[in-house]
């Protein structure tokens, strides 16, 4: 099997870039190890830039996003028992994120692939990307129960944290940046309407709390919880007691509470690969980097990074020039630095780190409060979480 | 003897304060520990806020500054080879910072003082503050040999953080807040024209530095050392070369060398104490509170302690209420947190910690290329630079 782009995995960064070069007719073949189900069950992200939200659109894509998502103008802070909203359109000119969940992404770009894009094979495993660093990388793959190989003229990792393709850049060119963090969130998804109509983001002595939604029936909650909690430990009346103590509910304002349909604890990490290319070979993602959720910024740096690909690939298609793809690794990490600094802070502004000395808890609280008291602090944070722009080249 | 305030300390803060008691008909009597030629040789701060300066021109001591104080509207970072000049009065609508020595203000309200204020004892160590909690509070102090004690109506602890005011609240009512750092600053004097116009500052793989001014013919300059090194054990040459390695001097810019008349090391520490009132014995300045120097905000918030303090004295005394007097800690400490907030992020995105990781290093390289990138942050430090304002009753 041949094609231009091999993608490797179709999540959102993936199934995104093969409908990008599919609208400018360039080929791709789309590898995803599980079974479509699996993909449009998996619960990740919920939060879309305003420039992903374009993207989509662009591509074709945004279409029951329109319909369905839920677009937000703000959030709320709430710390030492002060509520403050940023007001995002306010404060940036006019931008706006929308709410609407990775996974539905997913089935949008999966319907629309399997209508009219390129091949798109479920339960194919990649097992090794070759040749990277030549001009005829190849995936080898696993399909049906037969190995098969995919040749390319490039190939696009975007099969996350613990994907093969990261692998086939060699250890000694590359650079990696981590760090871990001793807790980890409690999520869940509760069939009830949100008790808000934007995120709510609660700095509490207890611990962090996040409200946020799937849509106007289904509330998606947060706790942070001790790293390695089993989900089971917490039943269901506890989680909603917690999270009462966390946002600071009151005859104002109270947490609606419904059945909880799913529990799950996420680990809280920053990683970043280095380079994010070699040779032919592309990486996109979690493939390349990972940033704790706090932020909300893991699939829109994806979708940054394929937007970034497909660009350079259809300058240097309508050009010649590589300049784009030579730029790749160099235009994404700007970006992506922008994104894990914003997640780091939002994490440690609204965390409680175990062992965090009574002056830290001020400076938490001082920081929260400039956010709230300064416009210039409160428009970074704005600008920040509306999203960085796509590049160089514009968005 | 007997007195409305009694001042300890003829800091910049204890004596700002007493000028400002004079000029307000209120007399006041200010104890220091030290001789004079001590007082006006102790080098300390040498950046004034926009409002510090503001408020000594309208003390009456602003004369001498407006003629050899350097306005600057402007500091330079310098990272990973990038020149990013934040430009003050275009940022925060007109605000800038004066570069005068805190030894020249001390000169200058010691002059003033002399001339026309009330007592200013020379060598009068204040031994302890007594009944702090009831209507007449006593310095006890010993002066020329013999011990004495003054009666006050309030008394004001300008003394430092080794000094006895603090002493006086009961420890039961406090809580501190603190965090050392581990590095400190080697500080020189050298008898040579700043070479540049405005401060720089320096982040660098070796570790921070900062090229500062004490006026046209005398340089400041500071290299990021390890906590407690020993300041002879830099050599005059060293320390040029170590201070152009980390500037990353080049043909277009490079350090004019001269002689060297000072070197000191400085520790770094932040500290709080709260409350910073206990009855009627009132901490200000260094009393209740340190920054790390990175900020340039330890004058500016003991400025902005006294007059906190006369204001609400005055009021007191004009209204016959007590409310500005009661809210006295709670107004400077809003102020003196976001100071320690400030302080601590510029001490943070500048120095190299021992054990950093590499992804704390490039966290620091993003903050700093937001900084440049984004009009919002950098505002944000440009505000907080120029200075927070002095209170809810305003500057």
């Amino acid at each position: 099997m041949r094609t231009t782009v091999g993608i490797i995995g179709a999540g959102p960064a993936g199934l995104l870039l093969a409908r990008l070069l599919h609208n400018a007719g360039i080929d791709s073949v789309v590898l995803e190890s599980r079974d479509r189900a699996y993909v449009e069950r998996r619960q990740r992200a919920g939060i879309l830039e305003q420039g992903t939200a374009d993207v989509l659109r662009a591509a074709g894509a945004g279409e029951r996003m329109d319909r369905e998502g839920l677009r937000h103008d703000g959030i709320e802070l709430r710390f030492d028992r002060t509520r403050h909203r940023v007001d995002f359109p306010g404060l940036t000119g006019g931008r706006s994120v929308m709410v609407y969940a990775q996974t539905e992404v997913c089935k949008d770009l999966i319907a629309l692939q399997l209508r009219e894009g390129g091949p798109l094979l479920f339960e194919a495993e990649a097992l090794a990307v070759e040749d990277a660093g030549t001009d005829a990388p190849r995936i080898r793959f696993r399909h049906e129960g037969r190995e098969d190989v995919l040749e390319c003229s490039y190939v696009v990792g975007c099969d996350g944290f613990w994907g093969v393709a990261r692998k086939a850049i060699p250890a000694g060119l590359t650079q990696v940046f981590e760090r871990t963090y001793p807790f980890g969130w409690l999520g869940i998804l509760a069939d009830v309407p949100p008790s808000h109509d934007e995120l709510v983001y609660a700095r509490h002595d207890r611990g962090f709390a996040l409200l946020s939604m799937r849509s106007p029936a289904v509330s998606r909650l947060y706790l942070q919880v001790a790293d390695g909690t089993d989900p089971g430990a917490w039943d269901d009346e506890e989680i909603w007691d917690e999270l009462e103590r966390r946002f600071e509910t009151d005859d104002d304002w109270y947490l609606q509470r419904g059945p909880i349909t799913q529990k799950t604890v996420t680990p809280m990490r920053s990683y970043v690969h280095e380079p994010m290319r070699h040779g032919r070979l592309f990486l996109a993602g979690d493939a390349a980097h990972i940033v704790p959720p706090t932020g909300a910024k893991g699939l829109n740096l994806a979708a940054g990074d394929v937007v970034t690909f497909a660009r350079a690939l259809i300058h240097r298609q309508e050009t010649g020039s590589p300049e784009l793809l030579d730029a790749y690794s160099r235009t994404c990490l700007r970006r992506v630095w922008q994104a894990e600094r914003f997640s780091y802070d939002m994490t440690t502004l609204l965390h409680r780190a175990p062992g965090a000395t009574a002056f830290e808890d001020r400076l938490q609280l001082a920081r929260l409060e400039r956010i709230a008291s300064s416009r210039a602090a409160e428009t970074d944070l704005a600008e920040a979480y509306t999203g960085f722009p796509f590049g160089p080249a514009g968005e």
